[in-house]
């Protein structure tokens, strides 16, 4: 894994100092090829580890894989250069003889939807991808003091970023118990995501009810079609949303959280899934207590 | 210019008060298919405006555009939904006759890159694009203090960053006086760099040689990518830059700046180009001032 970091030569200028040259750690960017029964689906500039997951999350976000057994196998293409080395950019994935092969337009799809681009409809019912799960009728439900504490504990677990500050991230939680079940970095905020909903394909979890996707920085309508594709009920970011994410969440049925910092955050769609959480402890006041996991 | 932002209705939560539902300002994003002679190219989710710029700039990035005249025409498709409607989402560009037919094989090419991909091939040298510029013999020159305070100018620029917390940015600044020469925001960072090269290529300004962009957030190999089609000699960024950024960038001979911030900053490549501006006035330490537009 250690592909993950490189290090390079800099120079760390500071006003009134002299300059200084030391070895500094950055995140890794490579390209990844995605094939499909040998043939090239889409290129994703990616932080290598955890490939396969990226694979799959990708293919579930495509609408071609629902579920562990759609996915045979996935293994490095050798000979990737000229001379036959195995670079390890380029994964080509075998998938159940059941799932219908990729149509021509399919594949096109493919390539423009990895730009973070859709087709150039203007209704969001002819851009997205069809899913096939719901999220409108999760009755997950979360206190806000649990969703405030995500942020948090998302860095936390941001192991490249403390080296590199050059990383996204997100993480899937277990929204009835809070539990963090897994959290993946990655240069691409879309990356990250694919590997955390590969991550639970491959162990059979989709479609992913009750539980919640937390990302770094903000949400654009491509992280909500990820987790409408998953079966995800929540998706919550730390930064701002744009349009047609809340536009899409709202379509789907998707509570989405933003500026998710400090002592609040904002509900864009779907508020009754999160709960108030009480005050800070005030016995004198006389309010009734809101439901939640703990006050904050 | 109205679809620049867009307004919903949000509930906002904070610990210990009653939530409040009110409305919000959030950042537009919504497909742009760019057309080449009627022939659909590629397709990004971008923040409507400056649409014919960020064309532009796209093909500028992909090697077809290197002056203005190699622009003919840009116009809306009309009839973009079943009813005729114009939803201002599919941009038609007419090319100049002395621009050869985009083959095959770079449509393909167009529609992996502008998925932030490239293709799966290990060297750097296969994955990029040729540029017709060349900057590694640009002799600008240009102190840390100047550096250090663009960051800021470019967060005062950023009009719809204030409203909605959503938007990237992307600014041309001349490196000989400093003076700030265009911003442009988007909910995509490289559409607001492809925004910015597109605003030099129509004004003829290409290749930018003794400029520098700047941008908000990180520096990916896409990035260095495209200040190398447009001629830049510096790319200076406000987060981290990635492995492949760096190697990009010194191999291009693009002086790459991250983590600009307060006052230090890291110059990856290149450092030959940022002299070290003079400590703060300290008269009595006997130092000779290194040269710079001023002291921070």
């Amino acid at each position: 894994m250690g592909r993950i970091t490189a290090r390079r030569r800099v120079t760390r200028i500071r006003t009134g100092a002299e300059p200084t040259t030391r070895a500094d750690v950055l995140a890794v960017e490579e390209p990844l090829e995605i094939r499909v029964g040998g043939s090239p689906l889409a290129v994703t500039m990616r932080t290598p580890g955890d490939d396969v997951e990226l694979a799959a999350g990708f293919l579930v976000s495509e609408g071609v894989l629902t579920s562990a057994e759609d996915l045979r196998t996935a293994r490095y293409c050798a000979g990737a250069t000229d001379e036959g080395v195995n670079t390890y950019n380029v994964l080509d994935v075998a998938i159940a003889d059941h799932i219908a092969p990729l149509a021509p337009d399919v594949t096109r799809n493919f390539l423009t939807t990895s730009a973070c681009g859709l087709c150039g409809k203007a209704s969001i019912d002819t851009v997205v991808t069809r899913s096939a799960f719901t999220s409108a009728d999760d009755d997950l439900v979360v206190d806000s003091a649990t969703m405030l504490s995500l942020p948090a504990r998302l860095r936390d677990g941001q192991a490249v970023f403390d080296k590199t500050g050059g990383l996204h991230a997100a993480a899937l939680f277990d929204g009835h118990t809070g539990e963090m079940l897994v959290l993946r970095e990655d240069v691409g905020r879309h990356n990250a995501v694919d590997k955390v909903i590969g991550w639970a394909l491959v162990r059979d979890l989709l479609p992913l009810r009750g539980h919640i996707l937390q990302v770094s920085g903000r949400a654009s309508f491509e992280l909500v079609q990820k987790a409408a594709m998953a079966g995800l009920p929540m998706l919550s970011a730390v930064s701002a949303p744009s349009s047609l994410a809340a536009d899409l969440a709202d379509e789907r049925g998707i509570t989405l959280l933003g500026f998710v910092r400090d002592d609040s955050l904002v509900v864009y769609t779907r508020p009754d899934r999160v709960t108030v959480s009480g005050p800070p402890a005030r016995a004198s006041d006389g309010e009734t207590p809101r439901p939640g996991h703990r006050s904050a």
